[in-house]
């Protein structure tokens, strides 16, 4: 399929005015129901047609035997016919010249039976031939949140808030996780797919759609195996440096390996061998759920830091030790503060703190004068590139956030300032919410995950050197 | 001091009938005023008695001039008057024949002045001649939650569920964060314990207390530096076996000595042989905040694998990949399924499912009985050695935490079982919950850290081997 098309095609895919649910059905033991339930219930602003040759009425909307019965264009058909039916439908959606397809149906490649194989190219055959893109088969499907539409059988990825963020995952176990850890963490997404075996919408046809759209800001990869490995570090290496792009991805072991055959119908194939090729291509590999979703939102707020001295300052000592730690043995170093800052903290805090870099605010609790003065000679410090700012909550110390964050939604990140301002239920909460919505700062739940967010703006930044 | 006096002065300092708050005081600018609104609101059921020379009541209750003023004993005096006061007050206690005291005072061995040395090892000489146990000074206090006791200037450590699991912390900061993020998960302490400058009372002593603290099954530590590391290993070996030991030490890096030695005055030292001596002394070593917790948490569940074999039974095949990767890189093995097992699974999943272990379950996200069916087999085989169980939620598997929570229900952890069961909010939480407070089962946020707790306990069961 030529490029170009595929990717105008896309646009429509992701953006449809019209959706018809192919195998759409009321039965709650159907997949068919689920994904009527989530477009309609998703808020979707564009005609749904559900497609049931044996219902007048799906949801209480009027049902058409097949796309070739409906008067008006179609952007988007879901299908989630049995297999053996999908060959017949894709005939009807070329016919009707459907601008794309999301083939939620699985027991096509990734089944012991080589028929599945064959099926498979069968339809690839169809669809590619007419130039329509296909996210599937063996999908949940997707999810454009800008758009309010839920292309897929989980009514609940409606509950994401819309963002910047967009994964692009081959396994639907781990996007339905990340939009779960997303929901708790009120991180926003712009789009979740799920390529599912890749009839003709692969990492790399997404990675050079999602380049171009406005709606996306840090492209998030999940991966089992790769068909084109070449492909998407070209795609990957001719949109370097405009968005970042972080990849998780599994198989490593040999089980791994096995399991994403069966599964998926692809090698996983050497992890080391990725891992060196995503870098050259300016992807950024990372080694767990927790750690794609972290990275992802630090990436999102904050400006890759200038070199690798980081400043922690925190409101208490042990915290600090720890992010420290993770800092200084993952390639960090803890900045040597310039003179200036430090007479500044001199003054302001005893000498029973800890003055030198990491500082404790300790001491500082009650005093806002003091807080926003080291904040703020730190954050002008030209020896530092990067601020972790940790403080856990303790009822003597809850007013503390109020220096803190004045002066952060006045910096707006000139260097990367992530957070750990951990508290309990109801505490902190709406402020450090609002402080990450306005831009000012990424907050994660511990000092070591602050860190590890830290160190892996200083590994994209050193890719991007390169 | 006398071990076994300590031991048994330790046990009215942790369950005392009257506490005395010796600097109790009205302003919300004093630390004094947070103590007392821990003890009055935390629910404690003994006597608080506000010791203040300049007031007639604190917080509405009768105070006194000094503990000599009252008329019946006191277990436990809470001491926040500023450092050059405490000698005096130690006195009062020595005559009062106070049986513990938690001293908050900062001001000691921490600060740079020497004087701040001196000022210890006086009270130190005057606490110990009369054996009396110090927690301090320059901590936040100490909970036990079974007593409604927060002895800390942190009213909302209240908010913490009773539970089994007790953490001794060289840090008043990690104290808040692991109890913020216990709070979050839902999880039981029994103690919190702050032991800032540890004038008498050490990481070995309080090892050996815990040891035959009914209310205590797993014992977590959190350590930046060691006085006398020797000791410690001498206290976890004679209780070695009875309960876990596990230590997060932080002050691996050249700035954490630094801030260690700043912080509570001693030097945080060699991480490497730390971690050695640990180990043979029966004390696992982790690596993160979240990894204390989540190991704790599994410990306080889970009997240690008799082995390295993991079975892996996931509703997606990408959450299995991910945990399979980090069990085989962590020493964990994919367990070849017993004939017998691998029968029934071929039996009750189509062709087209992963049906060796890992296995995906699923094409059985409908069936009730295929699901139970198969976690039963493999909980009976005897080539599987551990469990990990994972299900994302989506719309169509919601009933299939059913039959998982029957079978986990009657299985009561005859292997270890750990799950990473997640969902949006609201779904599927209280009866998760419900499995975890009947011991079924621990439950983790990601499959990784499911992973990481399964490796954390098969790595202790290798140092209790030794």
């Amino acid at each position: 399929m030529p490029e170009a098309k595929l990717l105008e095609n896309l646009k429509y895919l992701f953006n449809p005015r019209t959706v018809a649910v192919i195998g759409a059905s009321d039965n709650p033991n159907k997949l068919g129901a689920h994904v009527m339930k989530s477009l309609t219930q998703g808020g979707f602003e564009g005609r749904i047609l559900p497609v049931n040759p044996s219902a007048k009425t799906i949801m209480g909307i009027e049902a058409m035997g097949s796309v070739l019965d409906s008067s008006i264009p179609i952007d988007l058909a879901v299908v989630v016919v049995p297999a053996q039916f999908v060959p017949a439908v894709f005939e009807q959606c070329v016919s009707k010249n459907v601008r794309g397809i999301v083939l939620i149906t699985a027991g096509f490649k990734e089944i012991d039976d080589p028929q599945g194989a064959k099926l498979q190219e069968k339809v690839r055959r169809l669809a590619t031939k007419a130039a329509i893109p296909v996210i599937g088969p063996n999908t949940f499907g997707m999810i454009n949140l800008n758009r309010n539409l839920n292309a897929s059988f989980t009514p609940q990825f409606s509950l994401l808030q819309k963002g910047k963020l967009t994964l692009v995952s081959q396994s639907g176990g781990m996007s339905h996780l990340l939009a779960f850890m997303a929901m708790k963490q009120e991180v926003g997404f712009s789009k979740v797919v799920g390529l599912g075996n890749r009839l003709n919408v692969d990492f790399p046809d997404m990675v050079s759609y999602l380049m171009e759209d406005p709606d996306t800001e840090v492209i998030m990869l999940y991966l089992e195996g790769l068909d084109q490995p070449r492909r998407l570090l070209e795609a990957a290496s001719r949109g370097r440096g405009k968005k970042p792009i972080i990849a998780y991805k599994t198989g490593r072991a040999e089980s791994g390996d096995r399991a994403s055959l069966s599964h998926t119908g692809s090698l996983a194939g050497n992890h080391d061998i990725y891992r060196g090729g995503f870098r050259q291509a300016g992807i950024l590999c990372l080694d767990s759920s927790e750690a794609l979703l972290d990275t992802a939102r630090a990436m999102l707020m904050c400006p890759p830091p200038k070199g690798r001295k980081v400043a922690i300052l925190s409101g208490q000592a042990g915290p600090a030790m720890a992010a420290g730690d993770f800092c200084e043995a993952n390639g960090l170093e803890i900045a040597a503060f310039d003179s200036g800052t430090q007479k500044v903290i001199n003054e302001l805090l005893p000498p029973l703190a800890l003055r030198t870099n990491p500082v404790d605010l300790g001491p500082a609790w009650y005093d806002a004068r003091a807080i926003a003065g080291i904040v703020g000679a730190v954050m002008e410090d030209k020896n530092v590139d990067a601020i972790l700012l940790l403080m856990m909550f303790a009822s003597a110390n809850r007013g503390a956030i109020a220096s803190v964050s004045d002066l952060a939604l006045r910096w707006k990140q000139q260097k990367p300032l992530i957070t750990c301002l951990a508290a309990p239920q109801g505490i902190w909460e709406k402020q450090v919410k609002e402080l990450e919505q306005s831009g000012a700062l990424t907050n994660l739940p511990t000092p070591e995950r602050a860190a590890q967010a830290l160190v892996n703006l200083w590994e994209y930044r050193k890719i991007m050197e390169k």
